[in-house]
């Protein structure tokens, strides 16, 4: 078990290259945002562009567009039951599916279409309900996906792993994972207050920083997010995943600092700054 | 009677522990905020939301969905009607109601709901046209709260003690109090430029700071969030809603240094930094 | 002809008293936008609310509902087709009619409503396109307010006194203001890069500040927003009108410092802090 | 070939004269913004109006009302099916037609409502979906407006032209602007990394700065609507243009320096800054 250090920043977060453009930093969809829960999907993508991915869209209730554009001009949109988005999905590189997707049979159905659209060179970060969905259904697994991020807080894996809080040792999550996903694609984030990684090699890294004040809803949407960007442009592996969660929480901390509480939305907003001083560090 | 002081921050605002999750802060659901004063629930939101209470819901008409998240990703929605609110009033800790709620026949049968649904372990926070419905109609009062805070300001007081403002003294206010609520859990937060609280003890708290740029639409609804704010972080004690008027007053005196009018939009954004800076006091 | 000067804020603009409520400053109806201009009616409200009324409320046509609450939950909601505004007009200190209005039947009829419902006791502020119905139908002029401000630019002050703009002298502008409105409770705002005001008693101000930064839309809303919210704290008198006036210039030479373009909706956020800052001078 | 500097904007964008007012600034329509891609156009409404543009619309489609006025309350709205349409387009001295289009049957029609309104007074900026449905009929092309300005990126001109991109060798660039658009009045703005401007007559600058920062999606919305609003102020010469170009850039390396991702309504923030600036530089 390794505790992550700051140095998985300056290591994942590339200067980025003149000859490129935004097609080279990846595009990312989130799918989420139901009619109770749209806030949810909004933090996840300001993590998203924040942290610098090239393309963001959206799928989501229409509800949830005008205020998706008042704050986020940046993102396209689509209506969650557009027959488009089973050919949107096979665009992208990067699709994160969960924050306030909500339990409904459309829900479901959006599962559905994702394992069937959903190949090898793409990755998924399943959060939120999207695990709950399939706590209760494991064929709604994405298996084809070239790569598989889940990020369960602590009751969401208890759902999905069926063991119990108390019994979620390193050795019982591990195996847990290997069960639900042979491949060794897959990286299990499991959030707490020093959330752990675990990938399907077997490797644990522990995420060492994080305050108290982060305690408060929209935190784990927004780190799905940031997750999504990262990945996008700097790839899948558990290094990426690793740098992300130390990014959000040093995020976090920074606002901390200054705040008793830290709004998922201001921690956004720091990303880009962030972001530029580890890419510039040897 | 009691001037607050500063101190009372020091003594409620506490430092978070390390070892806690956003349920640890509460969960608060703001009701109100018809087709003609969405703003009105709106900015109690935003009270609740920096004063950093761990989860926050808002049941309001669906025309106010959209700017709900154009500024608030953070807060849950339902629509006021949806049949689905009892249900959600049992989960939650503390229940802000009154904001902009109208006094129409549906915000009547919200009232009903409320009463029904609510129980000893939740406290309640009655604000604006909540109090004129009940003042129309006492049996609307949700006495099954554990706690009941009452945010009147002298009209309101008036129209509900029946006693009229030139004659709100201390000891007509505790006895009009005691009358209405007999059991010794409920708080009268007495709105004016001196606020008083009168707990069911016959304690009375006097609020000696403020300003008149204070003076503004929206204020009130902006301390019945930080009220529930704190309520859900610190417990319904007589202690923690004297630190939320003081913190109320002591934000609008911090934007009134270096502005005319004091926009409560404006004043709630300065809470995590207030807190901030108690919370490390001893 | 006199020249406004700094010294009129320090006049009209005073310290508040602390024995104060909301009522003591104001309330305020703005009736305007359309479908095409809602955002004229946004940033007329924001110069009402900025420069600190004590309560805003807004009638505009229903598309506009979110896009205020997004950026103003200050201000209340009625849509303009309600029949309940007619009530509302009667309840208001100052009625602004016109920023972004149109020139449908619909408009017209507001007018009337506008017309039927005013008394003596308040001050209605005719901006834009109610000027330009009232050139077309002199009997929508609502002269049973208390006081009328008129705040056309050139081409709108031609359509209403037939006076095209080369011979828009002083002494032409007063008699053809003295034959619209005989009463003497009038005041024209005639707009241009030095702004003149005519009394109704022959009075003329000129402002000599400004900038041609501000040459953009949306700045002539401003500043009726601006008038209406000076008014509803310090009265109808002229000073007011001068005060406003020469406000709403300094904070666009504010601003222009250090901006090529004015945004009028970066002018309304500066508008606290001169206002502090001019009502603690003697 | 001419490498464009600082120089362009000293002598582009000139210092304001008193005697002015908003006409002065020149009326700017942009017509974008489908219901997937609303905020491609809120992004270019946000750089022509922090460049200064003196009055501007926006044709989009409905949907996109609500998050448009939240943000830029400045801009006035039609629908982009309204038959009024074609009467604005007449009215106004430049239209931007592209960004967030689409290629719907609605989006071609509107291209012919556009070159059956424009006259050779007029500047027509195409953008985007706007080019790319010209690219399957090039009798959509507004031939009839006094200045035309392209900004394809690399891969809708090798649609346009049908050059493909390891070709584009800048005589064949010339050659293909010039077959398409025989007369001397056009300007191509190919984006890239090191973006060239070929102008009618043959002559070619480059611009010499930018980043990879700003390879995000909306950084070309972003740069139509600049484009837009400098030559509402300044003409439609082709130092306009390289000063549009060179400004967007230098925005975008004036956020970078502290952010690792330039987001677009970022880089349109700093525009009145920059430009005040160069404004004042002889």
């Amino acid at each position: 078990m390794a505790e992550i250090s700051e140095e998985i920043l300056k290591e994942v977060i590339k200067k980025r290259k003149s000859q490129t453009h935004k097609g080279d930093y990846g595009r990312v969809l989130l799918i989420g945002g139901s009619e109770n829960y749209g806030g949810a999907i909004l933090m996840a993508t300001e993590g998203t562009i924040n942290s610098g991915a090239g393309l963001t869209a959206v799928a989501t209730h229409p509800l949830n567009l005008g205020a998706l554009h008042a704050r986020l001009p940046e993102a396209m949109f689509i209506d969650w039951r557009d027959t488009k988005l089973a050919d949107l999905i096979k665009k992208m590189d990067v699709v994160i599916c969960g924050p306030g997707l909500g339990m409904s049979d459309l829900a479901k159905q959006i599962l559905v279409i994702l394992r069937r659209c959903i190949s090898e060179k793409q990755t998924v970060v399943l959060d939120a309900s999207a695990l709950d969905l399939i706590s209760q259904d494991k064929t709604l697994l994405p298996t084809n996906a070239g790569h598989l991020i889940l990020t369960p807080h602590q009751m969401e894996w208890q759902r999905l792993s069926q063991i119990r809080i108390p019994f979620q040792t390193d050795s019982a999550n591990i195996d847990a994972l290997n069960q639900l996903i042979p491949d060794s694609n897959a990286i299990l984030v499991l959030k707490s207050n020093h959330t752990h990684i675990y990938d399907g090699t077997g490797q644990i890294f522990v995420n060492p920083i994080g305050n108290p004040g982060m305690a408060t809803g929209g935190m784990g949407d927004t780190l799905a997010g940031i997750i999504g960007g990262l990945v996008a442009q700097f790839g899948p592996g558990v290094e990426t995943i690793q740098a992300a969660v130390y990014l959000h929480s040093l995020a976090g901390d920074l606002i901390a600092k200054d705040n008793y509480v830290v709004r998922p939305t201001e921690l956004s907003k720091v990303l880009p700054k962030l972001m530029k001083k580890y890419s510039e560090m040897v």
